[in-house]
């Protein structure tokens, strides 16, 4: 196995092919190394044989030369699997309603891996999950593979399994997957030495660890200190502004401090997929040793109360103007949950807009991203992106600032809303003061 | 005074010669700007004038070519501060027993200024403290000085008053007062222009900020920073333990992100002069405001608990050898709050050697840097550095390692000893490696 990787002699099966299959599938074909794509959704699967794209931040242009160059295809036949030497796996691992861990993707992709588990093969998991996944969860599925004459596949020996958490973040200039660094964590060494050689021959540098769960705290510390960094300065606003403090002033003075700081930015929650989501899967799998994960319990605390500050905020400043939130016409800035991408995953713009509509706004959106809000998981919107014109601006009784997208027109913006509520400090920050502008 | 700055012809008063007081002294006194330098400790003043030191990372050859030239020498007579042009005031900002800001310090140098404050002066306060310190505390002393003819002397234009925070880190290789960009607030435009041209005269880089009370604001930040993150990995060390994770070996990979992560690391609590206390006097300005800081309690109350954390895994690991802590030879090594320095204020050691004590455990302690424990604020042990030998180590029932000095022979350590609980992964992370060794 290991010669047959060095000579790039292999087929890589990737099962998920979204934020993180594929750039790592893109990543393998542009190293000659043939991958197939697995994914459910009949949809990606036809576009991508397309040669074409659904992910904005990722080139169509790669996409199609990866597939005419016949190294990228893809498939919702999981019996190909059969066909593959290493299968990884990159589905998603949401929470349930009430914060715990939905494993319900990665279980059926083990067991349908399962099903047709062959001698030699790699699987390896990359879908950040809580520690000991890979062992207590996916391990014994693979041991008994239908392939395994009854239980008797024996890891590292039949079959290899690890773990390597995805560290993609995507529209990042400077990094991309195959310049990130990554971690894997063996069942046994032999299984390391065979998904080590594997990512070797895309990734930078590889990082090995003691252990899958070891593999799988890494990726969870990395989110957790974001999650927690990012309340931590979202509580020191609210004090701050008490004290009538900026606390963008006082983070960009700290900043100057060359040694032992790092900036971390408040904002109007948290968004995407991973840090809003993944400290939870740690609280999850704590409660089984009796103990409380305190700082992602306070950090969720904060975090989530952002929204419903910016809308108390608002509802101050409208009060100020002897005004009512209740009937008052509000535009949002910005749907996506991060600037200049057309992600709405745990958008705090949603959570926005569902607090205001509560208390009886009218409230419509803007993004020129993102053009309609499609029906998701926890909202159902039918809502369109309005256009901006200055008469438009003007007629709104309130803008709220959420997504600092570098594309917005911020002086026509402040030039003619009557009152703006912004939450990235993104006027400012453009040398655009004026009275009408609060922070939230 | 502008003009009188940068033509170096002031004197600067510096009050309290300590950690902070005497390198910024030194640093005036290079750039041939003389300095008096104020203490009521006799004996700190008479050292001084001998050209000596007192502190063990600050070169006594620099301190003696400072008085030799005349730009430094030392008094304990405060009427002197008539004679300069610009006081900046570097005393203690500690924490009462209730962990309140013990604010007599600055409010009694605060006074003996007002006694003596002339036309023209320049007062700086450098103590990290809380926001407001500077405009509610010291600005209404000063402006009713005894020579402003009652209550007449007006900030900006009969003196001058400014916040600037230290940022001090004794022992970084890297950094020292001069190439540190320091932050200043001043109550008006002129304090800040005339704050920063005295700083300009010697610091690398001076950074303005809008107020007294942002510059107050970004040291706490600074502080704050580092205090919840440490405690942030002191918690997950504990999770992690319970599930057979070793927190060093994930930190350490997750440290080969090459964005979005700063490693911090565990250890026995925090020790020094401002992690521990100086968040604390964000806490209670913040009750004012009828706010909590949760972070900060939480950390508080976390890092608060690492020594107890250490006594139980001690006692825990005694145990599987059964061996009761009551009663246990105990050794403790090292005193000082960080490696390779011989300050013991606030160290975790200290806090050890009580507890330990009060569970009926003999302890000694061995710290080539400090040779006997002097009478402190909390403490009063009558104890002194044990030598160390290949007999003496292997004597004791269990070996502590607390702080990290370069210079122990962790392999004899290792060799000899009976069980060590290891708190800084200091063999670990010098590829020692046995049985009888313990993280906590």
């Amino acid at each position: 196995m290991l010669k047959k990787i060095k000579d790039k002699k292999i087929v890589v099966g990737i099962i998920g092919m979204g934020y993180v299959g594929l750039p790592l599938g893109l990543a393998f074909a542009s190293k000659k190394i043939k991958v197939i794509g697995f994914d459910l959704d009949q949809e990606k699967i036809s576009v991508l044989n397309k040669g074409k794209g659904y992910l904005k931040h990722i080139p169509a242009k790669k996409i199609s030369s990866a597939v005419k160059s016949g190294y990228l295809s893809a498939t919702s036949n999981f019996s190909r699997l059969k066909e593959v030497d290493a299968i990884i796996i990159c589905v998603p691992t949401p929470l349930t309603e009430h914060r715990e861990p939905d494993m319900s993707y990665v279980k059926n992709t083990a067991k349908v891996i399962a099903e047709y588990l062959k001698r030699g093969q790699l699987v390896v998991l990359e879908s950040t999950t809580y520690p000991g996944t890979t062992e207590e969860l996916i391990l014994p599925l693979l041991e008994n593979a239908k392939n395994s004459d009854n239980g008797n596949f024996v890891v590292g020996k039949d079959f290899y399994l690890a773990f390597s958490p995805e560290r993609e973040d995507p529209n990042n200039p400077d990094y991309s997957t195959a310049s990130i660094p990554k971690v894997i964590g063996g069942v046994t060494q032999q299984c390391l030495d065979v998904a080590k050689a594997l990512y070797d021959q895309v990734i930078i540098k590889t990082v090995p660890v003691s252990s899958p769960r070891a593999a799988e705290a890494t990726k969870l510390l990395e989110n957790i200190f974001r999650s927690v960094n990012i309340a931590l300065v979202n509580e020191l606003k609210m004090v701050f502004d008490k004290m009538d403090i900026d606390v963008w002033e006082v983070i960009e003075a700290a900043s100057t401090k060359p040694f032992g700081f790092t900036a971390f930015y408040p904002g109007p929650g948290l968004g995407g997929h991973c840090i809003p989501i993944d400290p939870f899967y740690l609280t999850w799998k704590a409660r089984e040793f009796e103990l409380n994960t305190k700082f992602i319990e306070l950090a969720g605390e904060i975090n989530t109360y952002q929204p419903h500050y910016v809308v108390e905020k608002s509802m101050e400043v409208l009060n100020k103007f002897k005004k009512a939130l209740n009937g008052a016409k509000i535009l949002i800035l910005g749907a996506a949950y991060k600037k200049d991408i057309d992600d709405m995953r745990e958008s705090p713009s949603l959570k926005l807009i569902e607090i205001l509509r509560e208390k009886g706004a009218e409230v419509e959106y803007h993004d020129p991203l993102v053009a309609s809000l499609p029906r998701m998981r926890n909202y159902n919107y039918d809502m369109e992106s309005v256009d901006l014109s200055k008469k438009k601006v003007a007629d709104y009784d309130l803008v709220i600032l959420s997504t600092d997208h570098s594309s917005f027109d911020y002086k026509l913006i402040a030039e003619n809303a009557k009152i703006i509520v912004d939450t990235r400090n993104s006027f400012e920050s453009r040398s655009i003061n004026s009275d009408n502008i609060f922070k939230a």
